[in-house]
């Protein structure tokens, strides 16, 4: 028995869960938020316990520390050498990381030459993971990548079509995300069928305030919508999703708050999606109050539900058809009505869902038996996948 | 009888044909190459005869001048009041345009002033349609918008997720192009499949240099893979098709030849696509002669084929299934190895091709009198369009 954390930090937060391995037992979570801002904000949950304070955390190396003097306090560990792995979650690994691995002093500068890659995420990521170096120097220390599943994607499927220089000099390419969270998804829905993971055909749609959808053949990912950032693929929260690339020089030439491509894709990120298009909000629950009375909710909710039909129908071309359909992440595992209108439009591949199962609070299978396409709803675990992975490579 | 010119004016040439009607005899056609340049080259094509001259043509006035006095000198026309309609191809119709219209002043004003959503073409349309109008004062002119036939995609089709005020205010969203193609392939599909257009489902892929796809529910366009300009959609010969934006400020950033967003989307029109992938060619029968012995080519064409699978996949979740799939324009009529290559991965829509019917020169049915989803093969003709459009408008 030892104890193993899962670690994702961010730019200004850092989330955590504390397991008992191999057990997979949850000890604690918590979440540090406000890191380097006034009024930091722990947040620690054990058992059926929450503690919250709010003090000034000024940079990642001391909200490590306050989480392991936590531990400690809270009597969840009684010595740090308790805790023999930690695993950190990495956005960015580029085409170098197709795995799990361990923490050398070599990967970490790795981690932080990917920073181009994803500049919110990745210096973040490499902060978390140089503080616990410091503070737990005798763990297995373990980087988790967003990108790894998605690397055996086909040339076709990762490449843009773009003058090939920009693919061989400038690593312009997809790369995807919420790569542990398809492959976790995935392989739980190979259980539900019954059947080896090298004989599936799934599609994963990880739907929540970012969103995307990945085709996974033999338990690999062939093609997702994220691309070489997040932002691309189906509409999110905020997010557009794809767009017509020559809508860029015109919003510059024609929108003086807008000043170069920047200010775009910022514009993009930030306050578009359901949020752009609704005025209202980028939380799903808001827009789905609002959209019987409100016509820019309503539009909102049905490009949604529209832009993940459409994938869904791509990755069944990609696949040449599939075995199941999986929803998971905050809408997808949550939200009936979202579910609801994405598969009553989809019938023609043989969809049919369960209308008595197709419920809040629901898991496993809401299709009928004769469905041709199984649908899943499979609670996502982010967490588990990481500390699994640091299970199978520990020292 | 009476006789009608089409006429496909673009920002250095003109494109037409003189038609017989009702009786859509075509009598003559021609080109006009390089107006405004060294060295324009005028052919005309009528019977088996062909005429190719070149000499200075400094404008598209002079074009028409040109063209007007060929036609009589080769005994096309006795006298010009003979041509009683002239039909114009304009690219962009914007919103104001949801059919083909009779010229007027203030129609003409309306093309000029949707330059801003076709900045190459509707000047050259314009300016066509000027020529013209001085010329033959008292025929019936007549301008037929490749966006028209997309008017009636319904609002989350055509909206992006972008906030709302570029829609409201800076008129951003999907227009589509290649609308009369698209019209008259779903009639003619509509026809083979022996029912009423209104009761049909039909996914057209007009797949020339420039590429979209359609999807045509009871005769309208309900969704279309050209965007708010002809980048969007499909990968193409020389152009993207859609992208995650945020390689725009990181190709600004890393590549010092694209100094702003303009640059990024010239470079994604007009060095992209399969020229960009391949670094041979733009035209698919130079991909297709490549591929077996370069791997940049078949690269190109893997992922051409792909992107255009993953557009029939998603129209397919749009109409909730289909009665057909057209293929037209220069590489869906012309190219087997292409159709034979999108088609095969779609065997679990219940596409079967028959192997004998998707030959080279064929038209009509290429699938299986079991397959699910019809799959035709119509030689697409815009002029015949145009030309039907002024018959109808005629004075």
């Amino acid at each position: 028995m030892t104890k193993t954390l899962a670690v994702n930090a961010g730019s200004s937060s850092m989330k955590w869960q504390m397991y008992e391995m191999p057990e997979e037992k949850v000890l604690a979570k918590g979440l540090i938020e406000r890191i380097g801002l006034k009024d930091s904000i722990v947040t620690v949950k054990f058992g059926e316990e929450k503690e919250e304070r709010v003090f000034d955390i000024p940079n990642h190396t001391e909200a490590v520390e306050v989480l392991l003097e936590d531990l400690k306090r809270l009597k969840i560990v009684e010595e740090f050498t308790e805790i023999t792995g930690v695993g950190h979650r990495v956005v960015a690994g580029g085409e170098i990381f197709q795995k799990s691995t361990v923490v050398t002093p070599e990967v970490l500068q790795q981690v932080k030459d990917l920073s181009a890659l994803a500049p919110l995420h990745n210096p973040a990521n490499a902060a978390g993971i140089e503080a616990f170096l410091n503070l737990l120097p005798d763990a297995t220390s373990v980087v988790v990548f967003d990108t790894a599943f998605h690397t055996t994607m086909p040339e076709k499927a990762f490449r843009y079509p773009l003058p090939k220089k920009y693919y061989t000099d400038y690593a312009v390419r997809k790369y995807g995300a919420h790569g542990t969270s398809h492959m976790y998804v995935s392989q739980e829905a190979a259980k539900l069928l019954g059947k080896p993971i090298e004989e599936t055909k799934i599609i994963t749609a990880h739907i929540g305030n970012g969103a995307s959808i990945t085709a996974v053949k033999g338990g690999e990912s062939v093609d997702t919508s994220m691309g070489f950032t997040p932002l691309a693929g189906v509409m999110m929260g905020t997010r557009t999703g794809e767009m017509d690339p020559s809508v860029f020089p015109y919003l510059i030439e024609n929108d003086s708050e807008l000043k170069d491509a920047q200010d775009v894709v910022d514009m993009m990120n930030k306050e578009s999606g359901l949020y752009g298009v609704s005025g209202i909000s980028s939380d799903m629950r808001d827009i789905i109050a609002a959209k019987d009375t409100d016509a820019d909710a309503k539009l909102a909710f049905e490009m949604y539900v529209d832009r993940i039909q459409k994938f869904i129908g791509q990755y069944l071309a990609v696949l040449n058809g599939a075995d199941a359909l999986v929803f998971t992440a905050g809408i997808g595992e949550n939200s009936v009505p979202v579910r609801e209108a994405i598969l009553s439009g989809l019938t023609w591949f043989g969809i049919e869902v369960d209308p008595e199962k197709n419920v809040f609070g629901v898991e496993g299978e809401i299709s009928k038996p004769s469905s041709r396409l199984k649908v899943f709803v499979i609670p996502t675990d982010e967490e588990l996948v990481i500390a699994r992975d640091v299970e199978a490579l520990k020292k």
